[in-house]
């Protein structure tokens, strides 16, 4: 297929890449020159670079991928006279993978939708390490029937593919997850710090919660206590991994998306406002299982 | 073996009952009569009732096993003239499955060893159901060769039997998991009842939190959103299961050891104070994930 | 002078009322037509109504005041080509007395200095009792020069005229007191409901804090505990007064402010959420004392 | 009169100094023989120095002080056979001016009634400079006729004397009272570094808040922003005051004490937590209002 693929940041480079492997043409935009010539070198020249968005969009494509930061930049590359709504061809179908307000995603499908254009919002999880190996996991909303005809073109760049219903659903799935994980993380890192601080093995009290009530992925996938998990970032110094300053966007997401419906979130918003305490003190670049140094000397 | 049994409530008794099904001899105690009768009756009466605590320590027992209401219960049993510790004989092994703060249960321990006896902490958790099968999940601390020893005596009442290390440790596992676990029900009935509320179906929305990073008992086996698992509570009206006034307790003692060795657990204490909102709102006998009452109409 | 004023609600209609008392000319608009009718008939005709937002803004005023009930119709009113800043003549003065986000308050206030007329954010307290008695209380950023020109206008509708600095300050000003105030709010219902139910009278109770170092506006002025304060909304049954969800509102801008900052607010995050859960409860049109509901029966 | 002093620390030594000036004759004691030392200098040796606790009970006095650290010295110094109780002569009476829990209060007072001695709980605020200078406040619990006979006497220590009503409900005054600052601080902290960190400057923002619905003792009389009253602890590097451990200590009585009756308190439990933390940060020396450097860089 001849696809459109705009921002070429850490995720979105790793995932065009897997797309030219595949077998896909790729008009590939960046507002940064040195991403989109990055992509050009690791393709070997194979990733076609567009001039302009409005370019990018003109090119006549089956589809277009955008992988962006925040709402903002999803407006803006959406809208205006220079943007994809204005200049790209009907029946182009377009996917927004970027972590945003289901709001915001509501809002431009309904704009694509009006122009001819399906969409379908399809954010990820699996970080930097699954968008290299292809194995990101990806939650879309939009049209059923739009997202059965392209489910396996996710399949080139991840494994699990979620089909979450009407428009705007895959940032709710995403968002859902994101604020139960977010709190999840600081309450296996309070429970760890509490049993050992109270006399306990932290490798034996692990192994009892995953095999317990209390097990959740933070625990036996992702614990935060040094040396419970040889492979998890708490083990390396909390480098690598999902910075905590991600997590705070994502329960900023989250908050401001129960804001929107009045839905209370108690622990939502307190886990925000915790992760924004632990980035206030300089720490945001660790990874958010590092939220644990609040509870330990 | 001989066996004293004291404590025969809703737990106590099916454990007690498990204990004579398996061939031991029961001595057994309670301070409200109809519990002893209702024992009598359900082993045919092969359980032997002693007229008093005092009577039953004087029993000449291999090993005594307490299960009370709670550290108040556990201290006027143990302690005092008429207690446990005054007329046993040493070298009988004393058993606390009370589920207590690891300070009380770390004290009654140092005074039976002071008597020559050895003791473990090892409380429960599995519930009445649990009890009842005999699959108890049993999390023991004291000598290590003691446990080791009696291993098999747990597995009458019990399935998965964890060694937690030294006296008081059973308490603090058990207090650890059960926080994790009060913060991740609520965390759960959030995430699901805002995702809902946001446009999603909720059992996709579970199916997608069950495979990523959201993933938790509370979401995967105990869903607090009615009609996402069958056999939930949550499904049958929050009926049976764990009382809310149980996971109360539970993050009391959690909260009370946290400041006995100054361990700030925030999400901790914010979780206790919701659970004791809910049950100030007469609900405290729902299983304790009707919490998400609070949080969706 | 001759004024416009755009927003005749609750809080704008007797603004603009004293205004005319005082003896301005007023031009009059409102997208709901009865409140311009309304304002008419209150003051005698002496009201002059626009028949659009354009035809206000190009009456050739001296000042213009908007009152509107949130950041989105503020953005509405003063851009597009229908809009006041499109219209206005240069050397109009501005003034936003709406309640708002400071960033969006200094977005509006640039774009107006661009096209050379000086702004002035002007948010009150006081409440629709306070704007028809003329006794708000204004909290005004801007030009200090331009505030010292225009204070006394602000004295036609208000008592206590404060300069809080630069453009977006009032804004601050307002957010921050308004966060301060919903936590001390809540804080004083935990404390009250507290101590009555630990025994003791709470007017005693009330009296005791309000002359010692828990004293604060909700205990001393605007006691949460029915029967402490004769003349509180909780001695008559929360009507009246500020309700619930317009604290409700003034939180959520001040979460969302500190958040553009980066600014972690614990207390400020979970009271937000606390009125949430009262609100969605269905109580969100009392007066905001009565979130002392959620902690006695 | 004839008193006696339990308890000479660093609030019951200038309190019982006090007494001496007002022309009463007291016997002292303390565990820790260079506190006596101590007293009987500053008193030049006007103190009469008993050589143990059952010594002073037997002395024929007409009322005992004691002013203890925590509820267990409370039991140990009243119970047991070397105690207050057992060996105090009828009549005497009994003032415990020792910040504790309301129920432990009450359980002391009933078995000094019982035993024929009338008992006051008379907890104190004000700190070691109000005790220096006679001018505490006493929240005084217990028979109202026994207050008032004993009123005067207060007055030599200081200056507010309030009845709160039944025994505990001085516990219960201060307790309510003193959760209510905690949260007050903090909501403090959060408001002043949100409105600096949005552009204010800190003392118009302090005026303003002052002058306004946000006003609090602890914004108006101990602000703890930097520099904004000259002479609170927040302008002279936080020494001195009331520290952040003594505000930890009665926050934990306050969520103790809501734990016995079932009451809810969200932002006492979240507050209890907050200077958890800080103290764990190794900052629990510094006055309390310090807790503002969790945020603000």
């Amino acid at each position: 297929m001849k696809i459109g693929f705009i921002g070429l940041g850490n995720m979105g480079a790793p995932m065009a890449l897997n797309l030219i492997k595949a077998g896909h043409e790729l008009y590939v935009f960046d507002v940064v020159q040195k991403n989109i010539d990055s992509v050009l070198q690791h393709s070997n020249q194979k990733a076609i670079a567009s001039t302009s968005l409005k370019a990018l969009a003109q090119s006549k494509l089956d589809l277009i991928v955008t992988m962006l930061p925040a709402a903002q930049h999803v407006r803006s590359v959406y809208f205006g006279s220079e943007g994809i709504l204005e200049n790209v061809a009907p029946n182009t179908l377009l996917i927004d993978s970027s972590t945003i307000d289901p709001k915001t995603a509501r809002e431009v499908s309904r704009a694509a939708s009006s122009k001819g254009n399906a969409m379908l919002d399809a954010p990820v999880s699996g970080g930097t390490g699954g968008a290299m190996a292809g194995t990101l996991t990806f939650m879309v909303g939009g049209e059923e029937s739009v997202f059965n005809a392209n489910k396996s073109f996710f399949q080139h760049m991840g494994k699990n593919i979620f089909y979450c219903g009407a428009s705007g659903n895959g940032q709710v799935a995403k968002v859902s997850n994101n604020m139960l994980l977010g709190i999840s993380m600081i309450a296996t890192a309070e429970a760890m710090a509490l049993g050992v601080e109270l006399g306990m093995d932290p490798k034996i009290l692990a192994n009892i919660i995953n095999t317990s009530s209390g097990r959740c992925w933070s625990s036996d996938t992702y614990n935060p206590y040094p040396g419970v998990l040889e492979n998890a970032p708490a083990s390396r110094g909390y480098s690598g991994g999902f910075g905590a300053d991600l997590m705070l966007k994502d329960l900023g997401l989250a908050v401001e998306a129960a804001k929107d419906v009045k839905q209370p979130v108690m622990l939502g918003g307190l886990a925000n406002q915790i992760y924004q305490t632990f980035s206030k003190m300089g720490h945001g670049h660790l990874d958010f299982s590092a939220v644990i140094q609040l509870f330990k000397k």
